[in-house]
């Protein structure tokens, strides 16, 4: 499969269409922003590992059931993916407080939630990706609440799945941020991509970041983070 | 019933314990405050228009199957009202757009919602009332999600009859903020005040403002404001 015309480019991936109008091809790029772009700068070999290990965890996924955008990793850096139109919605699920979470509510990040979280963030940069209820959703028309009702489901499903394959790697899943996309005959989908970029991962016993978080902090450590990621999960 | 000790002050209220401990007297003041206490003022002869249009409303609301605190009014600034643990949540329903639901969606003010929005913040003000949704409410605890069911189902239908009651006298509902508590026996009933401190009121069809907005936003004439709904309501 060839890429033919670059369709959109967004802050970490170009979109190519390619001869097949069912499929396009994803490139992950190194190029890494936080804070809705007000901060800059490169991750080096970031694309690889979250190609890699997107494509690895969408499998996983789609072994138990959960349907994904997946079809061909063609290298390091690209993916053959399913067309899909994206549903204009962050689905956020949080199993422990960090980031915007501890501070809407006031909690010292790592706090346990008696129950997995889940948010809508309105997929737009102009607006700040503000977080929408299910009636904002319905009044915008953003999604109906069929489509709702399903990511839920999906996401909440996919975060059952991926906290037990972190923690048999010795990692605390404490959030992840996915993306669901509607094919042409309107299924719902997961989309977009499951990387250090997207989730927090702490080390289960030393509760280190092994996520972007060390860039959005100034942490230091950022490709060792990632590189630790991907020989957990065997990639490497 | 008379005040014995001074239970509460807020920000436009005070509370004062009762001999019987099922009751409490809510005293309303002329105070104005505005983004989270940013802005401060008065509002000369508010507490009575607030006291009054309360009164009315929750009148009129129980009548139609509605639960409240009401009791009995004392005198223009003085109500007997149930004692209740208050939900700590500010419950928000949104006819049109306006003030925060425009700035987050980025709608014009008075873009009609396709549906009633409902929305639910954590009432604390070193947090700044930040909004939450359903899970964060169980997960945090602020609610069960039988009491969530309850508030939201009366929510939606003191809209229903706060829309039909407004529009009878000419003033369109733009959106609303109420309360609720929690009485001995667990019952969630109707709490708070209802007034244009806590209402958006625009005249139907020349859309002039007849609320806080006024005070808001320097509009000027907020007194006469605040008259207006009186007399439009047949209180004055």
């Amino acid at each position: 499969m060839q890429k033919t015309e670059l369709l959109y480019e967004g802050k970490a991936k170009k979109v190519y269409a390619t001869e097949n109008p069912d499929y396009c091809i994803v490139s992950y790029k190194d190029d890494a922003t936080a804070f809705n772009g007000l901060k800059k700068g490169t991750i080096v070999g970031k694309g690889v590992v979250n190609n890699r290990m997107s494509n690895f965890m969408f499998q996983l996924l789609e072994k138990h059931g959960i349907k994904t955008h997946f079809v061909e990793e063609l290298s390091d850096r690209d993916t053959v993916v399913r067309k899909v139109s994206i549903v204009p919605l962050e689905v956020i699920v949080r199993n422990k407080a960090a980031g915007s979470l501890s501070k809407r509510l006031g909690l010292e990040e790592g706090t346990p939630m008696r129950v997995p979280v889940l948010e809508f963030c309105y997929k737009n940069d102009d607006l700040g990706d503000p977080m929408v209820n299910n009636y904002h959703i319905l009044a915008a028309g953003f999604a109906t609440q069929e489509e709702i009702d399903k990511i839920s489901s999906m996401a909440l499903k996919v975060n059952e799945l991926m906290l037990e394959f972190f923690k048999s790697i010795g990692v605390d899943l404490i959030d992840f941020k996915i993306e669901f996309g509607k094919t042409s005959d309107g299924e719902i989908i997961l989309a977009d991509e499951i990387s250090p970029d997207t989730c927090r991962f702490w080390d289960i016993n030393t509760h280190e970041k092994l996520d972007k978080d060390r860039f959005r902090r100034d942490m230091g450590g950022v490709e060792e983070a990632y590189a630790e990621m991907m020989k957990r999960i065997g990639l490497n």
